[in-house]
């Protein structure tokens, strides 16, 4: 087989990019080493930048996603209990809007219409440092050989592409917290309509959802903790403790439909370019889930992709893909600080002692009370301009 | 003796709530334990904030501040080189004063009529927990003994007034920085109008000035770098190393007239009162001088302490006494905050590794391009309103 790009991984950001190209008239195979249904049972969280719902759009996928996407104008902070709404589109004129990770995979694998080839074993890249790269996969016990022009590693934070790059080709940074996210997803109405981040002694909770009738919570636990160890009423009884009074009377709990728990991790590679292989999404950099960056940067990532191969394809230009790596890292750092600093305002760091809670305190407070502060926050969560 | 308010400590703060309490006509008496000329002595950094700036005149003590001091209505921060000038002005329409510490006390010193008294030794505090607190202090052999209403510790961190309080009525918070700033002081033209912050990979400097003739350099060192160590020379080559190099190019070296290492520390002793006996100042609280609020805070806290002395004095009215420490640690905590964020931002941290100074980077790339960030920096370094 041949075509122009290969993309390895069937994640949103892997389709955005095989969609992209495809409206173009770039031909691209996607290759996922699962099958749909398994990509489809992942549980993400979904809050979208503008960048992301303008790019749903020019995917033509958006027709879903507005008719069932819940508009957030701000969220809710939390502080010890003491509650500070940011409102968004009073602060900066813009908002997020709340549509499950899940729902904008499905929503781009129903239009896209090249070949995807899922449960593909064993994909490896080669001489993807020459003019001539090509994948091979398994498949049915038979091995196949797709040779291209480029490959773009869409395929997350263990997958394959990163790690075919040579490790002394690669710098890599990274911090991992001293913490995890354990989360329950639940089918009764959110307690509020926005989100609330909620920064408390015994460690961080946040109240989000997926509509209006399917609603996910997490709390911060140690990282050697067991899902096991969590029953539902466990689970409860820990994340009302965290909350303002009110809200925490107001909640509805049920039966979980699913709970685990994620470690948090920042990390990025760096450079995302190496010959005609390129690095997209959770396969180049990790955010922790605090302020919800991840997926809105892969979209970014491969935004800017896109238009990189497309004039490299059809133009036969150099020009995208030669400052894509340097472009995409600008915006990638902002969006690592971002959620590094979230991370560091709303969790409990052992650590840091007293002096440290003190100064998250502050950092709350002065946020609370300057305009200019809760208008930063606002810019960052709903989105940097690219 | 009798008075209505023993002041511990004859430095700027101690100084302005003398001069506050005469102004209003309360009496009040100032012990200081070294010499006029010794206080004179101290080197100390002297960026007003407006609210110092109005303390001043307030205080009629404000005439040469205006006449010699330098407006200063910018900042240039550098990182590895890079420069970034952030104006004030345009920002948020707000300025800050650069003038000496030593000139603010010394307008201060001339200005007061009541009674200072220097060279007080073995100063001690008693029955400040009952209506009728008193102090004894030594001079030339003899113990004196002041009867009064009020006792306001001004005495810096090292005084008597905050160690005189039983250590369980006391909670602290403290963060010592693993370096120092090892400062000289010469008599040549400022390397530029405006103060310059400056991070390199190096280590953090600081281009400040006293006067158009007189400038104070910084570098940070390690904790146990000694200043014998240090060589005119040595600390200019390495400033230059550090500074983008149009700066280290324009830079006008000469012999120091002072060189010394300061350590960098954050502290919080809460709360301010204790009965009758009041903290204000570095008896309080510690910043370190990324952000130059030491001065501002200190002042502010008096300009609290003085208006809540007269209340109680005057009116016999308990209203501004029972308020002032929740009052001023309001403030307090958010400058601590501002100056713990601005440390962290220039300084090298070895702790926080590559991605530690990549996040400074991305703050720094942040910073320059969005107007809110700035604006929150420059609302800070010029000071909140109280």
């Amino acid at each position: 087989m041949r075509t122009n790009v290969v993309i390895i991984g069937a994640g949103p950001a892997g389709l955005m990019l095989g969609r992209l190209l495809e409206l173009a008239g770039v031909d691209a195979i996607i290759l996922e080493r699962k099958s749909p249904d398994y990509v489809l049972g992942r549980i993400r969280a979904g809050v979208l930048e503008q960048g992301t719902i303008d790019l749903m759009d020019r995917a033509e996928a958006g027709a879903r996603m507005h008719a069932e996407g819940l508009i957030h104008h701000g969220v809710e902070l939390s502080f010890d209990g003491d509650r500070h709404r940011l409102d968004f589109s009073d602060l900066i004129g813009r908002h997020v809007m709340v549509y499950g990770q899940t729902e904008v995979t499905r929503d781009l694998m129903n239009v896209r219409k090249a070949q995807s080839i899922y449960d593909a074993e064993d994909v490896e890249l080669y001489d993807f440092d020459t003019a001539k790269p090509y994948v091979t996969y398994r498949q049915s016990g038979k091995t196949h050989r797709i040779d291209c022009d480029h490959i773009a590693g869409c395929d997350g934070f263990h997958g394959v592409s990163r790690q075919s790059v040579p490790q002394k080709a690669l710098t890599t940074f990274e911090r991992i917290y001293p913490f995890g996210w354990l989360g329950i997803l639940v089918d009764q109405p959110p307690v509020a309509d926005e989100l609330i981040y909620a920064h408390h002694e015994r460690g961080f909770a946040l109240c989000s959802q997926r509509s209006h009738t399917r609603s996910r919570y997490y709390v911060q636990v140690q990282t050697d903790e067991k899902v096991e160890d969590w029953s539902d009423t466990r689970f409860w009884d820990e994340l009302r403790l965290r909350l303002n009074p009110e809200t925490a009377e107001a909640l509805r709990t049920g039966p979980s439909i699913e709970k685990s728990i994620a470690p948090l991790r920042s990390f990025v590679a760096e450079p995302l370019r190496f010959g005609r292989l390129f690095l997209a999404g959770d396969a180049a950099h990790i955010v922790p889930p605090t302020g919800a960056k991840g997926l809105n940067l892969a979209m970014s990532d491969v935004a800017t992709l896109a238009d990189a191969l497309i004039e490299a394809t059809l133009d036969h230009s150099p020009a995208g893909i030669d400052v894509y790596s340097a472009k995409v890292l600008q915006r990638i750092w902002k969006a690592e600080r971002f959620s590094w600093w979230m991370t560091s305002l709303l969790h409990t760091f052992p650590e840091t002692g007293p002096f440290g809670r003190r100064i998250q305190r502050a950092e709350f407070d002065y946020l609370c009370g300057s305009r200019v502060a809760q208008q930063s926050l606002a810019e960052n969560y709903t989105g940097l301009p690219s």
